[in-house]
């Protein structure tokens, strides 16, 4: 008998959700391994010919596998929208098993009689379908630190600002970085291939980091002014390139007019209501904050003020300056009330503008279509940094998790996820591979081939490295000599190939072909409309070959090297180096 | 070990909420029996001394149990209102299984390790707390389809009224019940105990059951005028009574003016996009509707003008009326986006406002707290009713589905849940019942011993039967002599000790005390601040003798018959007859 407890289907959720406004995608889970076949029975929940329901049946498909459950798939359209379904599952005891709205059940009679177990999705609208700006798909990103990226314009870096790149930076030093500096390498970033830029903030703020907003409304004077930044805009969206920018709505700093007023004026300050103040007057601990971060008190977004002041910012530099998208910081510790309010705002104001949440771990309620697009996607850098990086866990966990954090979501926010494997908030990734950049290229290789938009962190394509904060905050590198440029090269090719095979990238079913943890060796592929895409990585010791034949691609298929664009003979064989990766592509 | 892929916790769900704006209620599941105690480990996310993460630890209590499950409960006030997490589960076997964010694992380190794979609660906010108002928790509710509850002004009935109750109903038979007639009938619904009335639709429409509006502004003309209905708004809330009214925003009247001018001028009507026209001129078949009937066309309820125009109806029936609450006719076919600038506007309005909606099935995606309060209860009424009144599954199995059932939702909307065993919809309970009072009013004490309002239909208070509708239409009885006045007796008496007890009923623990399903025998008790009450159902054939001695009631308890309030002796036998129940306190 299958085990009953483990099968699991939640309806309104993302296992039951509309793809594209007419589409219904459905999935349900079973104890790994103890289902052969899953039917599912569909109809119109009002379709019913002499008392007899309407039951219709298709057979689900097993997507994807965890180390404790299968995963499987249907996607129907329904002809009026409506639909009323349950599942058949057939045990590998060859034992018919029927799950519905009120749970499972020993099944032996017919389709037509489930449908008062049935669960239902009773109207498919599209006002209600997740839908995301469809730039986002295409777009490699690239995370700018601004106070150390470039220096454009000397005269406006901070007086005790450190000579470009002379040490490691510490928490409080200054560099002199600007949105100058930003402009004056636009060429460089176009002829890398990245389609958008995403600067952490750039608002006046005391520190360098900038998330202790002085004031919303002004660029830092260390980086340039409003002017400035229209220029840098219009020169990005000239090159077909996309910004984002930080809005740090949390908590605001605490040299912010706002907060000094409340210090001042206690109890009578007109501000008092817009911040988490338990007493009056106020002192450290008496006001909730980001962590324990006294400058930054936390802002009280269910106050409607606080709401207006901040929607009208989110606006200003929209309606202003042409912004393409905002990334919201620390976006889970800020009600969803007040992000609804934000996601309606911003795209009234601009349609296809494009909403990033900061948010670390699973993030469904943030992704149903009404917030975010899409989040900062760490727990798909985890897996991937645990077993690449520092080997803690085998490619068959890495394989898991990922297979598990991708059925939690709706496709079309995987397709959209902000993909990334270090930031400014956490080690530098060739750091965090031991300075290896072999291993670098691989996580790289690996993250590109995943659906979500990657993201790089500024530096990483020359070979920065850099340990946690302030250390992954290091001065870019600007002299040729010091770069690596075999990093470069191999970036600027990584990105060109996913711009060329990003549908297949984006919307291509992920089928995890071979998982060795014995050699650490990992196969998959991305399919396609008929193009294969298939990833070897090789963490083993011994080089590994590959006989093209085994792979059972059909005899008629062009089979190439997708890196190198040379044609491949089926009969061929590739061998892979430890530490290395190869991409086959067949068409 | 224990059953991994049994174990179950969604963050961000009903397994993990705000319950008042500061305490976090926390659930998982186990397979049934597979776990000996579980543990909650908890603290804040940024809380470390030394690097190590501040973990507390807090013992989960067992609340529930399914034919496939256990529930494990745990409730916590974070210091910071923020919450990190995870679960120290412990087998029979006595081995410990960590679950945190990426699922199960065996565990034998230190719990302040286990941070980095916790789940969170990032920030406990009010503004997404759901809440409901309170005075819903106090009402029992009685719902009149109002052209067959009572006949006060023969002026205003149709030309072809049937004579009051002269023969069962047909689909289109008129029988001339109107407003004036529920207000005749204010003291009698006072004495019977009811707080508070739903009325099936009553504006403007052709058929007798109004589900086809013609216009939304205006009272039916069979039913009375508006300054009519305003009187009874007025009488009622004299009384403390309440009242909600049917709001039918799937759809309109083919009747009405704005499917008429469509279907007279197609493409050029500024109607054309009020609807869901898939080609012009209009056809049947050729645009949406509820169900399959051409008589009800769908409202377009993503376009702006419509979205304006019913929410004009409904502030303006709550403006200029004063109404107490909306109940939502289909309203799972609808789209969340409409339901939500509902629920803002009505809410703006009339805080205190209730919004229930029909859903016949799980419906938490409407329930959280920025939609709904309450949803009629069908899936409570199945069990109820297919153990009681159809003998179709076990005790055991009825508990299990209500367990089930409420395991799925947020404590606090159970407590608001709309509890019925029929309606216009449906059967009369009486019928399903075939007949049999006595399992009526074992059905009845059942529904009114769980958390949620219950609400009655029409007539059932006095023995009113009838099969589907149009039978469960019936005209209600008038005529003392023809009242089933030993039900009547009933009813009073089962709504007094509701009213009561109603702290006990709304928020006490619910514990099945014993299902036995050999003998047909069934027990559970609510439990609130000390007070216990003990319900026992018979629905075996052998008089069922309990001795209170067994039920283990600490002997410094006052016990007594709660239903007819005479004390007892912890010595003392009860005798249950077949079909009967019996109600214990113990204080």
């Amino acid at each position: 008998m299958m085990e009953y407890a483990a099968i699991h289907h939640q309806p309104f959720s993302s296992d039951a959700y509309s793809y594209d406004g007419r589409t219904l995608h459905i999935k349900i889970r079973t104890k790994k391994d103890d289902a052969d076949h899953v039917r599912f029975i569909w109809g119109d929940p009002y379709e019913y010919t002499g008392g007899t329901w309407n039951a219709n049946e298709l057979a689900m498909a097993k997507i994807a596998a965890t180390s404790t459950h299968d995963y499987w798939f249907a996607e129907v359209v329904p002809p009026f929208r409506r639909l009323q379904y349950g599942f058949i599952l057939t045990g590998t005891d060859e034992q018919d098993t029927f799950y519905g709205s009120n749970g499972a059940c020993p099944f032996a009679g017919k389709t037509a009689d489930t449908g008062k177990h049935c669960f239902k999705f009773p109207f498919v609208h599209e006002a209600d379908t997740f839908d995301a700006p469809d730039w986002v798909k295409s777009t490699v990103w690239y995370q700018i630190f601004p106070e150390r990226f470039a220096s454009g314009r000397e005269d406006l870096s901070p007086e005790n600002a450190l000579p470009w790149g002379s040490k490691d930076p510490e928490v409080h030093d200054f560099f002199g970085g600007d949105l100058q500096g930003i402009m004056d390498k636009l060429d460089y970033l176009k002829d890398l291939g990245v389609g958008g830029i995403y600067l952490t903030p750039i608002f006046a703020a005391p520190s360098n980091h900038k998330y202790d907003t002085l004031d919303y409304c002004s660029i830092d004077p260390h980086f340039g002014d409003e002017e400035l930044f229209r220029t840098l805009v219009s020169r990005l969206h000239e090159r077909g390139m996309k910004i984002m920018l930080d809005a740090v709505f949390n908590h605001i700093g605490s040299a912010s007019r706002e907060w000094q007023d409340v210090v001042k004026n206690g109890e009578k300050s007109r501000y008092k209501d817009w911040f988490h103040v338990h007493s009056f007057p106020v002192k450290e601990g008496g006001y909730d904050t980001f962590a324990f971060t006294p400058e930054m008190p936390k802002l009280n977004t269910a106050n409607p003020e606080v709401q207006a002041y901040l929607l009208d910012i989110a606006l200003y530099w929209i309606r202003e300056f042409d912004i393409d998208g905002w990334r919201l910081d620390v976006a889970n510790e800020v009600d969803h009330a007040f992000w609804k309010k934000f996601r309606q705002a911003v795209t009234a104001e601009k349609p296809d503008i494009f909403i990033l949440g900061e948010i670390w771990h699973q993030a469904d309620p943030w992704l149903r279509g009404d917030e975010f697009h899409s989040v900062m996607n760490y727990p798909f850098t985890e897996p991937m940094i645990d077993y690449f990086a520092d080997g803690s866990i085998s490619a068959s966990q890495m394989a898991s998790r990922i297979n598990s954090h991708l059925m939690s979501g709706m496709k079309q926010v995987n397709e959209v996820m902000f993909n990334l494997l270090d930031s400014h908030d956490t080690k530098r990734i060739l750091t965090r591979c031991g300075g290896d950049d072999k291993k670098v290229r691989s996580l790289l290789a690996f993250m590109f081939a995943q659906t979500g938009s990657p993201c790089i962190y500024y530096g990483t394509e020359i070979g920065l490295d850099g340990g946690d904060d302030p250390l992954c905050r290091k001065c870019m590198v600007w002299e040729e000599e010091k770069q690596n440029q075999e990093m470069l090269t191999f970036m600027k090719r990584l990105i060109a190939l996913r711009k060329q095979e990003n549908d297949v990238l984006t919307y291509g079913a992920l089928e995890w072909r071979l998982v060795d943890d014995e050699n650490d060796f990992v196969s998959f592929s991305r399919t396609h409309e008929g193009k294969e895409l298939i990833y070897f990585f090789h963490q083993g010791s011994e080089v590994r070959r590959v006989r093209l034949h085994d792979l059972k691609i059909a005899s008629d298929k062009r089979i190439y090297d997708a890196w190198s664009e040379e044609a491949l003979h089926h009969d061929d064989a590739v061998d892979i180096q430890p530490g290395g990766f190869f991409i086959l592509g067949a068409v």
